[in-house]
């Protein structure tokens, strides 16, 4: 191992690679196709153009209930002179559908006649040729064309199919994806453990890629697992090369360049390899090749990695097999809710949660790790920053492709503040009562929450900020930050916050004051959340300077990030609330008891969804889950405990 | 059976119908839930939320390939002042992914480090702490909420569960409609026939309801055929009724008021019927009720109907029960190609296809009658009158609801005007050769063709105009209706026009003057088509006057048409092109040969989808059809044979 060596072939921008893809590979349906009978038949694309065997209507019929007459028959007849015919002859009761008798050709309606007896009628105007008839072949001629080539059956379609006489069509097959995770850390989700041992990770890729597949048309063939063993690799994706039925090969995980990264090495030993590595992020390690003909990839082992490079790459080639063109996202314009840093060079893919608030749409950008699978199953959103741009500013106004349907995202309520877990309690109540409105909240701390909402950005903000001159919450500093934005405070529970510490205090710490001892590493919250102004306050109060707190500097942004620092023993105590310490099973020594508020503006006050939302909190059923939870006390909940501008 | 009888209950409007129908059934989520393989649960909506097993990282991990060190035993180096550090103790290798060695908490990237020896590395900048890594639960903490309730599982949301050691979950039981067709003249496509008996018809709105319900996440059970007996269907569905598996029926067929319709009566025995008849065409004659307080319908018979009836009031039934909102239709402005009547009183869905000609959306619309099941597959969108409006003139902007992507709109190619098969052929080849463009004719006729390109509202169209002054086509009409287009002309084909009639010529018809002898009925084509312009210059050549004619006033938009019209005896002759003869079976009696071209606007010759489509109609492969179609001479197919403006 050593500092210099290739990392990677030079590197391509995503255009480059995309435009090779498609130079190298003949982007066009396979030749492989099947026959699958109509009723299975939605979603498929036809092989061949098919043509009706059966006219419809077969025969020419009554398109109306009521009787059937030869209009010649009819003319002349007004209401002055109406004229009657005799039943069974002349004119002939039928029903929508029927045949129309011989000698006939009109009908009318049973709206329009008069019965005189049982064999006789009497209409009162006349009937046109044709009147009220499907004529044969109206609808379909027998040999014509009923649907071209690589035309997408609908639900509809198959109506039109079994109506012309056709039962099965000839499909094009279904590209077949080889998946192939590797990796030594890998474990299989059908050997699920109870814990799983350090240093080992749930395969999950390959599923989440293949069911992409499968959404696309295509279908997939999982291996099992294989460790980093470039031998066994190696003959693996061989067989599978050489089989007639795989139309492409995905190495998932070693497609970088580590010492147990083969994905390149293996392509290249038995075909070639045109790409390694894209400017784009996430994305960038993949390996892009061909064996035997056919496409070979190596997947980045980071789930959000893989995601994009198979949609950046392998998406386009399931489409040109299908003879379809690749999906095409919804864009619209949104507003981010703060600055976002691109890289200049790569092509920057950032998840984001997105919501309506008032006439915007507001873009919270999520964690942009690739590693974090929760990045893109939370994210509304994906906006793209061009590999020329350094970045987007807050007051811009940028394209994203929309994950969700667009009236999700405007029937989305956006919180954004101190986070709590009785807001997810919150969300998941939402969805059980209502199939209209969901919570997105993002986790910026208290003070972040009041200047979203002085900016407009959210429909509420969670706040617990300590006024330390005269023990308070929230409302001095709304008078300070919010003086012209109507609001209402809204009680969501009083919460116990306190040091939370291993299971059995193990270096047995009493209070506050303990953290500046020696063999004490603290971790800390984010300055402008609520929790990290009451750590602030007690210390003063004791007279403990934080210079002297080992860790002081450690900085997280949720409860239960410090929970799992204290659980993973990077620190032995962290401040945050006892539901954090209860969910992990540590322990808590309570410092304080304080007031956990959301903070609403007046002009979202009374809309539908915040109404739903006030009403959520004033709910038994809330009020339970919080005990269960522990360390809420809920006597205020739900109430209105001050409004700015009365 | 009498005229007084009362048909419907008082007819409501749509508004009224959905309002009663969410008034009347909880539209919420059944109880009822399963419990499903997270890797088969894509598309699933969770019946409970889930909560994390397992954190990810489980452990705090290196986030890139390099070496795993003490960042506080860095904190110094630099360029100048490189610090050198022993491996296997302070400094450790690792790879992306690896658990991070005891004491240490930053990973320096390998591109970053010299390699001194076996046992040394230097570095020339001090690493931060937790630098590279990844916090154990960075991703997700055990315990913490993945997913709320009724949240609908993704293939990304796949990655999320497994990682958070979710292997199963609970969710929503997909509700279960029961499907019952009903009528004497309905045969199953399993005893598809070879010519079906007059009269009958294939049943398939049970297919495709059965598969619309399944892409909205239900599931379906198909009763065989049920003729129209009311015991039978009565005792048919009462059983349904009691089955706790049941969540909906619907009684496809028979839910008009005829003699043969049963639909609501049976509701009314079992049940309650709230609704029989509503404003709104298609899909008026649809019943709705309850039995054991589950929904109940009466389905129109007519395709058309039976889907636009389960579009208003079905879907919504079970997106509720599946807690999720009702698909949103993508909804673009479109500009009509002709005025659309609408009816007061009635709300209106109008098929039309679409296309981007130049920078409007045209908007054709399609046969509207609710048999006509080509009409909705056909379709690229529906215009929506409502009952208000007695119309849509043809320079009014209306709104329609997209059935194709838009995309596939703005890459469709419009054709309009006079109808050839070869139109087809060409439609076929051109999806055979491209991913991107399609195809759309609509059939108006020459002169309707002509007035299209006039008003931009075509690609092109095809033409076979005579001038009966001096035997020449299109170019006369061209400079008498368009002297302000420039246009081209490209000629498809030579093609032999005839008379078209029943096999064996029993008529013994020889030649156009026979036509008005007194035992033939003829078939016409519509005014401002070629074919009727050919008839005329022939008929007075031959001194026969259309007068003499017995059906002369019978008017057909499509060769096909006049050829069905002669195959099921409506008439005995009518002049069109061999092909059509050929394709059924019928005889032909050569009348004359003319020439079919394609009037192009110089706007869009040059443009991709028209480069494509005329190197389409040079092709070996298009000639050869259509020499297999009979009745064409290509020796000048695909030439330019004219330009209006050198």
């Amino acid at each position: 191992m050593s500092s210099s060596r290739n990392i990677y072939l030079k590197m391509k921008t995503l255009r480059e690679a995309r435009d090779l893809l498609s130079d190298r590979f003949a982007l066009r349906p396979a030749g492989r196709g099947e026959t699958v009978a109509v009723t299975k038949a939605a979603g498929r694309i036809l092989a061949q153009p098919v043509y009706a065997r059966l006219s419809s209507p077969g025969f020419h019929a009554a398109a109306m209930d009521g009787v059937a007459v030869k209009a010649e028959a009819t003319f002349g007849a007004t209401e002055a002179n109406p004229k009657i015919l005799d039943t069974g002859t002349r004119a002939v009761f039928v029903n929508t559908g029927h045949i129309m008798p011989a000698n006939t050709n009109a009908v009318i309606m049973i709206e329009d006649i008069l019965v005189i007896d049982e064999n006789r009628i009497q209409i009162e105007a006349p009937a046109f040729p044709w009147q009220h008839v499907r004529r044969m072949g109206e609808d379909i001629v027998a040999t014509e064309l009923l649907f071209a080539r690589h035309h997408r059956i609908t639900a509809y379609c198959i109506g039109a199919l079994l109506t012309g006489g056709i039962t099965e069509v000839s499909v094009l097959a279904k590209p077949c994806l080889f998946l192939l995770p590797t990796g030594p850390e890998l474990v299989d989700h059908r050997q699920m453990p109870e814990e799983l041992a350090p240093g080992r990770v749930i395969e999950s890729n390959s599923h989440v890629l293949g069911q992409m597949a499968k959404e696309l048309g295509a279908q997939y063939i999982r291996h099992d697992i294989v460790t980093d063993n470039f031998e066994l690799i190696s003959q693996t994706v061989s067989e599978a090369a050489q089989d007639p039925e795989t139309d492409m090969i995905l190495i998932m995980g070693g497609s970088s360049s580590g010492s147990e990264d083969f994905a390149r090495q293996v392509i290249e030993s038995l075909g070639e390899v045109h790409v390694h590595g894209v400017a784009m992020m996430p994305g960038k390690p993949v390996v892009i090749g061909e064996i035997n003909g056919k496409p070979a990839f190596g997947i980045p082992g980071y789930p959000v990695s893989a995601i994009m490079a198979f949609e950046q790459f392998v998406t386009p080639l399931i489409c040109a097999m299908l003879g379809r063109a690749e999906p095409e996202p919804e864009i619209i314009h949104v507003q981010p809710t703060r600055k976002i840093a691109g890289r200049l060079g790569m092509e920057q893919f950032v998840r984001v949660k997105l919501g309506k608030v008032g006439a915007n749409i507001v873009a919270t950008p999520l964690p942009r790790g690739a590693g974090t699978i929760t990045s893109i199953t939370e994210a509304h959103g994906i906006i793209r920053i061009d590999a020329d741009k350094e970045g987007i500013r807050e007051d811009d106004t940028v394209s994203a492709r929309l994950l969700k349907d667009r009236r999700y995202i405007e029937d989305t309520i956006v919180a954004v503040g101190s986070h709590d877990n009785a807001i997810d309690v919150l969300a998941d109540l939402l969805r059980a009562e209502s199939s209209r409105y969901s919570l997105s909240s993002s986790h910026v701390g208290s003070m972040g929450g009041l200047m979203a909402v002085k900016k407009g950005l959210c429909h509420f903000a969670g706040t617990h900020l300590l006024d330390t001159h005269d023990g308070t919450y929230n409302i001095s500093y709304i008078q300070k930050f919010l003086p012209d934005v109507p609001v209402r405070l809204v009680r969501l529970a009083e919460r116990e916050q306190g040091l939370i510490v291993a299971p059995g205090n193990p270096k047995k710490l009493s209070g506050i004051t303990d953290l500046a001892r020696d063999d004490v590493v603290f971790v800390n919250r984010q300055s402008g959340s609520g929790t990290r102004v009451l750590l602030d306050f007690h210390l003063r109060g004791a007279g403990v300077d934080p210079a002297a707190i080992t860790g002081y500097e450690n900085e997280e942004f949720t409860h239960m990030a410090v929970a799992v620092a204290v659980l993973g023993r990077a620190a032995d105590a962290g401040l945050g609330i006892r539901a954090a310490a209860r969910a992990l099973d540590l322990d808590f020594i309570p410092v304080a008891t304080e007031s956990y508020e959301l903070v609403i503006p007046e002009a979202f006050a009374e809309s539908g969804r915040i109404r739903l939302l006030t009403e959520m909190i004033g709910s038994a059923q809330f009020i339970e889950r919080l005990h269960a939870m522990g360390g809420y006390h809920t006597q205020n909940t739900g109430r209105v405990v001050w409004k700015s501008h009365q």
